[in-house]
């Protein structure tokens, strides 16, 4: 028996396999300070009890994303530690609020592989479920990454591509409290579910500049071990030539820096599709832009659904584009996200 | 109605508007370790609940620093997010003790405005105010920052400016716990306010380079969202060419440098006056000098006040610099700090 | 008396001499979800109440590697602010669990002395011993340093070199509550004591590159204020030209690293001997592997003790070096970490 890990490979992996991911972690404030150090995020929410409170909570819940990177982060060592590329996201719901001094772990099952032509890898698919300390599930999502092969002299053919749903049902429980009304002079916004349109641009203004250290702190707080965020002595010799920044630490930015626009939606309902176009490195500064794509007739009197794309630039503000792709149809290379997401945003409550 | 904020210009201010500023903040003991980790500070009043308790309080109380990077970084955005430069502070003074769990918000007033002769710019003066969950005062300030004017050709000639104190009163209420005997041997000092005579200097050994993560890490746990600390992108094409620290970050260092000399004064009573001389980028190193301006005989058997003047420098040690100004009475060019302070300083207590 | 401290220099120190270490440092959620984001430790046992419950503890005990960095740290301003090198551990011996709330605090006691025979330097030999806030023993330690001399030209020629222990005995008390079976689809191992040979070599495959903030952000959360760590401007003039890095973060990087083929040995029982053999810079890449020395016949029945040597690297995988030292006997350059500590490592247990 190898005492020494290397993780899994193509052909170590089996249609159907269940993967109980090891190494559950207890969620505490120095995580939810160091969210916001490391992202900048801004949303009351997650960061004042007394706006929680307001809003309808006993106290404040974590931030949908930092649940997000927690549960993928357990799940790197046995699915991804051998990927070449995380291709795509889908069917990211958010089940559930999760407090400090939970405890989080993950599941997965294999749902699809798919051998590649050129023999040297396959594609993943794989489903992984997050569950707190009571085994409520409080975090599904479904991800394909292409990861290496043993060995590519011997062709397995399989080809077995599960069937993702291009955007999550609208009608999944929502597991919020009832929502009071939101002040403005508390959340930073005045802008609640009625006020957006469906086709309508925004162009978030800030940038943020990323640097090894916090990118690095981000990905090892959250126990994702790729060695590709970590190891700049072996990035050396990729074509990369670098340490390449977690794609979700992206997704992050570009949550906090889209707070000027999307302030009062304070919630995510789930990701539909998520694609790092091109990778990013220390030195490059994300900016975004957000186009509304759906507005979804609510259930409930406090809060509607909104389906928006997030598009990730490095090194280029969103005035100086104008569609993510380039003549070829292909991404832009200063493209770095394309988030397709469904939020929960706040509606309009008269003073009462 | 625009979806995004792109801050406040000169011409939205108006004498007397009072500023409701969103995004009030619960403390926890991340924010008091990060702040350890970021700044380097070795009060043990902030960090050890023995120590706490020894000296008369419950429990540990958070460093007066920490809140006032929360209640200035609160203000920042409806402020000082087009502003050009930080000129200076006034007033500040330290309330009431906070502790892990409460809630920091901040007001503001608008009270002085002077449009710049060129036309491009005017000088918004604004007192603002910090608050706990209680809608207890913290922590007041006053600042006065250059901010940019939507359209120079429109000239208001507005020229309001307050009148402000030099000093802070030297009676206003300390709001500590009868402070009992300061062990040396736990808090790392033997000086008491006896110990300390007006005109010495201090020359503080130490020095700390200040690297691009950690600045903007601090800045962001602040929610401190000034876009000059974050973008390099954008500072590219500014003169600086880079992220300029955040000010707040530079005094904090200095106050930790100056434990080794100012080790027993765990307090600040407040800020009388404070300049950032110089602007500091990463790799810069900070060093700091003290000298003491006035000791103001104490009201109470426990403490006494003690007015000190802390000149901030980069990449030159005290022993290299006489006074902060060159020969035409200009702040030194490794001058990055000046600040005017006052302390509150245990009294030396017999063993009862 | 000079109000600054310039630390103490070998002719400051007298035999037998007790030090209480200031500063007591309370430890909080903070500090863990830190030190996991600083060092990337995957060890559940420090980072999950659940796991921590399944194995036996009322909730998560502090990593012991974070209690020697603190009980260390609080040593640095009395023992180690002008020592010129740290030139080894010896008999560290982790005597009691800790955990959030507690407040840890370091005496030490001048065990050794001796002037060098260039009479610029002289090794201190210290003793170490941290303490929680019962006064219990939790930490001791026992290093020694070179520090600088004030005065080289008057000579005292002592030379009093305590015996120091090659390795901790094997009969000290285990301060661990009964530990339940482990369950490796937990812990992330499936490895327990019984399944470790003597000689055998562990080359763990991980690589982690260090950058200036996570290092010095480290050396700041330990307060450890030693002047190499921090000061690029000092060390400029320095022969290693930039900032050293703390050598107890390499430790507990490689501890990290280790993870992989040693997951199950949450516990130090001590360290018996530890050597930093070359300096670490910004921008090193650290790998080690680990060869299984000893096996040590438990005496319960749940546990026993293994000692290991594990081999810290700079910029070179384990795969690229078959032992620590080149053809003249001298640690090749690029080995950083010699370390020979002893980990307490779970037996393997039938269901019952």
């Amino acid at each position: 028996m190898p005492k020494i890990s290397s993780g899994n490979f193509f052909e170590d992996f089996n249609l159907g396999d269940r993967i109980i991911h090891p190494l559950p972690r207890t969620v505490t404030d120095g995580d939810v300070s160091l969210y916001i150090a490391l992202t900048g995020s801004r949303y009351a929410l997650h960061a004042s009890d007394t706006f929680a409170q307001a809003v309808g909570y006993e106290r404040r819940p974590l931030d949908d994303l930092f649940l997000f990177h927690m549960v993928f982060g357990k799940s790197v060592n046995e699915i991804s530690l051998n990927a070449i590329a995380n291709l795509g996201y889908a069917e990211v719901h958010f089940r559930q609020p999760c407090y400090v001094g939970d405890t989080v772990r993950t599941e997965s099952e294999i749902i699809g592989l798919k051998e590649n032509s050129n023999g040297k890898s396959g594609n993943v698919y794989v489903h992984s479920q997050g569950y707190n300390q009571r085994e409520e599930l409080i975090l599904t999502l479904k991800r394909w990454v292409m990861v290496r092969k043993k060995d590519s002299s011997i062709r397995s053919g399989i080809k077995e591509i599960p069937v993702l749903q291009k955007a999550l049902p609208a009608d999944l429980p929502i597991n919020l409290p009832v929502i009071s009304k939101i002040e403005p002079s508390l959340s930073g916004s005045n802008l609640f579910w009625e006020d957006y349109s469906v086709g309508e641009r925004l162009n978030h203004p800030d940038g943020i500049t990323i640097d090894n250290s916090d990118h690095t702190l981000a990905a090892k707080l959250y126990q994702n071990n790729a060695k590709i965020h970590f190891n700049a002595h072996m990035m050396q010799k990729s074509p990369m030539r670098e340490r390449l920044i977690y794609g979700g630490h992206i997704i992050s930015l570009c949550r906090s820096i889209s707070f000027n626009g999307l302030g009062n939606a304070m919630w995510l309902y789930g990701i539909n599709a998520g694609t790092h176009a091109n990778p990013t490195f220390a030195g490059d500064t994300i900016y975004c832009y957000s186009i509304i794509k759906e507005l979804i007739a609510p259930k409930r009197d406090d809060v509607g659904l909104m389906k928006v794309q997030t598009i990730g630039l490095k090194n280029m503000t969103p005035e100086e584009i104008e569609t993510p792709f380039d003549e070829h149809s292909k991404y832009h290379a200063n493209v770095v996200l394309d988030l397709d997401y469904t939020l929960i945003v706040p509606k309009k409550q008269d003073n009462k």
